[in-house]
């Protein structure tokens, strides 16, 4: 497995100096565990950061701490094991730090340990409510990241185009999921990167089916959509597939979806907002007359996570519709479903480079 | 896949309504989506609950409203498609009912959200942080649920008793790591309940290990820890092994932790905390000069989530050490890790009965 750099890795703790500054904070606590990773190398399922203008810390319990030497090991970050509680070690830390505005992530911190800091740092302690501090820097990605998921979707495509061999009628939706996943880790990927999704003729009709006992029956549809984690980065690839014999109906659906797929891969470009892209597959699907059959966004962001920003959607939901930049990484997968029949979605990663996109993923629509 | 039948359903919600009152609160927000899956039966990657006296509402976007459906089906919840943002609806919902102390989950709920419903809602609506309103009801399982867990430990304790045909040396921890994986599937579990841990020689001084590239050698202790989540509920089973001839040095470790677990799960019986019954393990570990080499604690609760309460710990964490009840399930895993020569690690499952406990898993330690 590869490893962040140290140069990049002290590049982001610089910028996110910067953003504190901005933010007004003089120290923030990073309790988002991916963000934790982004800035310190460090994947544990449990950990707190703390950074200040001079210092960085990497608060983790005793399971972690051989782990955690390792991950910062040539970077200047301190580690500190939580003796007792995490709580109790932070607060300590931030005491002797001194710092008098201290930001949180408030997409992620709970309610319970806002109020548990509030009360006990007491009144010479703000704590500033902070969005998207990271999460805004980690759609963006670096030199190191960009070669990590080219290589990811390279070996991802691979494992599709092995899809046609694990489809066969009288095996089960679980079965071929359970196939999928055995490719994903011999392709050298670490792990699936979410529940690989297997649906199969009506239960193609849920986007976010689980994969049943269900026997895949010949001239169904297939919805196969799954995911490897490769150095940490996160892929993501979906095909629709016909068992045998294809029907007319069914193959309508697949070669609409397929031509939204395209017009929206065709207009990514530095400048363009995600609801644009989102409108050039959904006005496709529109003119295909599947206006409704499309209840989902266009795509997400890939990274450390597998749903991350950028959010490629036409809803005015919590992110604000900002122009996409190069070197965002993001999934195209609009979809169409249709109760009773089934479903049908593809999906491909991109990489925005100057002038457009360059497609990640490398396998046929069929 | 069986399905918690509607009286159980409907005894969780009006036993959830007694706890609302005591609360203070006349509407609840139902974040944690392990909560709400307990309460509504949904178990979707996103959702959110509102619950009154008089009424119980399951939001969900687009991709999960057949699902939903399904999973209400019998019950008296009525759903609502959210259509712009969760937030949107969840506000439209509140204020169409009229709440005016509406109780939030603080262990889950962020921050953002928190302070966006305050702003929304206004001064005649009061936010009322609770915590642990349904974890508490949680960790007592009802008969359904015992005879889950009964059923998933009998299946555990299957893969278990195969996992010397998985060790081999010259097989790295991945390749022995996606065999008991695949084992887990083929006993009828949905899924592995976490990534499963195969840590070899010098890696299994790490209580926590991802499984590397590394291949097993001839006399290595390896510890094995992997899971399985059947019908929703989560079992965990650990076993130390070693490969070949046996190293005494490493073979007195696995002896005093098996002494420790065996110690532990004697103490078991309703009435005693779980500070006591992880001093049980610890104090035998100490008398075989290992107090150091055990630093997490005794175990935890499972059930729907893989760790909940309760917890086995000696550590003030956020949890009361509040003595356990007949009904409780939950891990029993003292460990010893020493840097350099590895790690050892048993884990069984229990159930607390009257006058003691029921051990769900059964294989022998070796």
């Amino acid at each position: 497995m590869s490893r962040l750099p140290d140069d990049f890795l002290l590049a982001r703790l610089s910028r996110f100096r910067d953003d504190m500054r901005d933010a007004g904070a003089d120290a923030v606590i990073v309790t988002n565990l991916i963000n934790l990773r982004y800035l310190t190398r460090f994947s544990g399922t449990a950990g707190l950061g703390v950074i200040t203008q001079a210092k960085c810390c990497l608060l983790v319990d005793f399971r972690y701490v051989a782990s955690a030497r390792e991950a910062i090991a040539g970077a200047p970050i301190e580690l500190a094991v939580v003796e007792t509680t995490y709580d109790a070690a932070l607060i300590a830390w931030l005491r002797e730090s001194g710092a008098r505005s201290v930001g949180v992530e408030a997409g992620s911190m709970t309610v319970s340990r806002f109020n548990l800091l509030a009360k006990t740092l007491g009144t010479t302690v703000a704590l500033v409510p902070t969005e998207r501090l990271v999460e805004r820097r980690r759609a963006v990605k670096d030199a190191y990241e960009v070669e990590v998921l080219r290589e990811a979707g390279r070996r991802l495509s691979r494992v599709a185009r092995d899809l046609r061999s694990f489809l066969r009628a009288g095996r089960t939706e679980r079965e071929v999921a359970a196939q999928i996943d055995a490719a994903i880790r011999d392709a050298g990927f670490e792990r699936p990167a979410f529940e690989t999704i297997v649906a199969s003729g009506p239960n193609g009709a849920r986007p976010h089916a689980r994969p049943q006992a269900r026997q895949v029956e010949e001239s169904d549809g297939v919805v196969l959509d799954f995911g490897g984690v490769y150095d940490g980065y996160c892929v993501d690839l979906t095909r629709t597939l016909q068992v045998g014999r294809s029907a007319p109906e069914f193959g309508r659906l697949v070669t609409a979806v397929a031509e939204a797929q395209a017009a929206a891969i065709a207009s990514v470009r530095p400048g363009i907002r995600p609801s644009e892209i989102d409108a050039a597959a959904r006005d496709t699907l529109a003119r295909h007359g599947l206006a409704d059959a499309f209840g989902h966004g266009t795509g997400h962001g890939l990274g450390l996570e597998v749903h991350e920003e950028p959010r490629i959607s036409r809803l005015p939901g919590a992110l604000p519709d900002e122009p996409v930049v190069p070197g965002m990484v993001f999934t195209i997968e609009p979809g169409a479903y249709l109760e009773g029949l089934g479903g049908a979605r593809i999906e491909d990663d991109v990489l925005v480079v100057e002038g457009g996109c360059e497609v990640l993923t490398d396998v046929p629509i069929e």
